[in-house]
């Protein structure tokens, strides 16, 4: 079997460039015993895999010469494994490439009886929709009347957040960079009110948005941002820390919220989390979520670039700011 | 009546200078209706008193050429207020002054039968003793066999922060500058280790001090102390702010914390807190210690300087970390 995979080709300094993947050739063994072949579906276009490229990564380094690591959904084609069968949709650390042979224990079997099996990646995607709902159920345990915000709001993650925060009764502030990502934040994800960060003082626009201060930030971007809105939490504040995009791409330090004392001086609290710790909760959160989007309280517009030659461009433009809602690639 | 009193001179730029304050002497206007002359009988010397010479500071700012902002006790010399009478003790915002005129409703009174009146500006002070019960058994939570570390754990709050912890089951390191700090951790306050910042290699004094990471950490330093202990931390930690008197002299912007990241990464937490916030159970936590200071479990020993005049050196002194337990003076 032949496939096509993208390959780390340089550890990048900076900037994420295309010309630091490329994408080559391989043919695949035959299966081994316990083994599946997949023809992968939908690779979805994460954030972490640049933390991957650097040495010393808290999800594990890429090596130079191998498959970039990817989370995606595909179809197996053969089977040497006795829980999957051919014709079934499964979920897991595929690989950025077409098809790959993996053992079939690594892999999740998907029930697509209720959506599409590609929702794993998205509004059911552990690193996506189910770190949102993680992040504002059960970190940041929204209240009802809470008033918001999330930055990265036009990402997938974010996206999800800002609804999940909706749903359960606050008022939500969405921070993305550009007009078109306000226009989508209130038009599309309903959000009560839509900051522009590329745009003048974003100190004065959080405030007007936000008169009465913040009671939750739901923070994926760091950097400026962060210490921007920590100047404008209320008392008992809880800050949730899911990313910091903005610093993933640095090559020196990681910049630290310098105002981070707002913190104790506001009895506030600055949480962290990863969404396996909610590991006991999945079947919950899955099921709370599927429910909302059913009844059409939750929906994470799709960006789907075609073949596997696209995925470093995909790659570099999580970084650059270049879509919204789930950014995926189908092989 | 005549008083001396310390007054703010210039507001200083970074490290504060003996210089910046000046002793003085006032008369006192008789007593107005509602007020009490007060002889003070011991000054507390914080860290926040630095920060009343800030402009726009959190505890309100200092005017030039008014009396420095101070807590302390007093004895009541005479009175034209209901609540208190000649020979009371009282505890209060009474100013760096040898006499005062206050209204009586601000002043506390104070009951001497258990522990002498300045125990309430150290192991039972509001800053002190009740701020160290606070942040560790309501806002980290200390369990049986956590290990916790306390940054200035010489100062005042430290002292009672290591051993609040000690009695609630943990493994406590406190960290402090110099070999005579360490031996006043380990042989008055119990720590079952100390280690010296001012020595090489903190990060490996830390790691060998504690082979299974770090549990909680108390911090009331920041910069680069935080960064470091920051990266030992565990999964779950707590690292409950409570000042950054390593900042507070600064010129330029607060350091943040660089290494921030290991809270998500952990699911960690970090936690601030006044212990305003505690206001409710001021009267369980003033009774738990003074249980524990009445059996020998807890101990602030006390450094008093003599003289009014004392004061300005006192207070650097606190930041070039030339004191152990708490520091106050006797004018």
């Amino acid at each position: 079997m032949q496939s096509k995979k993208v390959v780390l080709l340089n550890r990048p300094v900076g900037a994420l460039k295309e010309t630091d993947m490329g994408v080559f050739d391989e043919t695949l063994a035959p299966l081994e015993p316990g083994e599946v072949l997949l023809e992968i579906e939908h690779l979805s276009v994460d954030a972490f895999i640049r933390t991957t490229f650097d040495e010393g990564a808290f999800h594990g380094t890429a090596g130079l010469g191998q498959a970039v690591m990817a989370l995606g959904t595909a179809r197996v084609v053969d089977s040497r494994f006795d829980g999957l069968n051919q014709g079934d949709a499964i979920f897991g650390p595929v690989g950025a490439q077409t098809h790959a042979k993996l053992p079939g224990a690594m892999l999740q079997k998907l029930d697509e009886s209720a959506l599409p099996a590609r929702c794993s990646l998205g509004v059911l995607g552990l690193a996506t929709g189910m770190t949102a709902y993680a992040g504002m159920a059960k970190v940041a345990q929204i209240k009802q009347g809470d008033t918001v915000v999330v930055s990265a709001a036009a990402g997938a993650v974010g996206s999800c957040a800002c609804q999940v925060a909706k749903n359960l009764g606050a008022r939500v502030i969405g921070i993305a960079g550009g007009s078109a990502k306000a226009d989508y934040l209130l038009n599309e994800i309903g959000c009560d009110a839509a900051v522009d960060y590329k745009a003048d003082d974003l100190a004065g626009q959080l405030s007007a948005a936000a008169p009465d201060g913040i009671d939750v930030f739901f923070d994926n971007v760091g950097g400026e941002i962060l210490d921007i809105v920590l100047l404008q939490i209320n008392e008992r504040a809880r800050v949730v820390i899911c990313g910091a995009v903005s610093q993933y791409e640095r090559t020196g330090d990681v910049r630290g919220p310098s105002n981070y004392l707002k913190i104790p001086e506001k009895n506030a609290s600055m949480l962290g989390f990863t969404v396996m710790r909610f590991a006991e909760d999945y079947a919950e959160i899955q099921a709370a979520i599927t429910e909302w989007v059913l009844a059409g309280k939750l929906k994470l517009p799709e960006q789907i670039e075609d073949g596997i030659e696209q995925f470093p461009k995909a790659l570099t433009m999580l970084f650059s700011g270049g879509h919204m809602g789930k950014l995926m690639v189908a092989p």
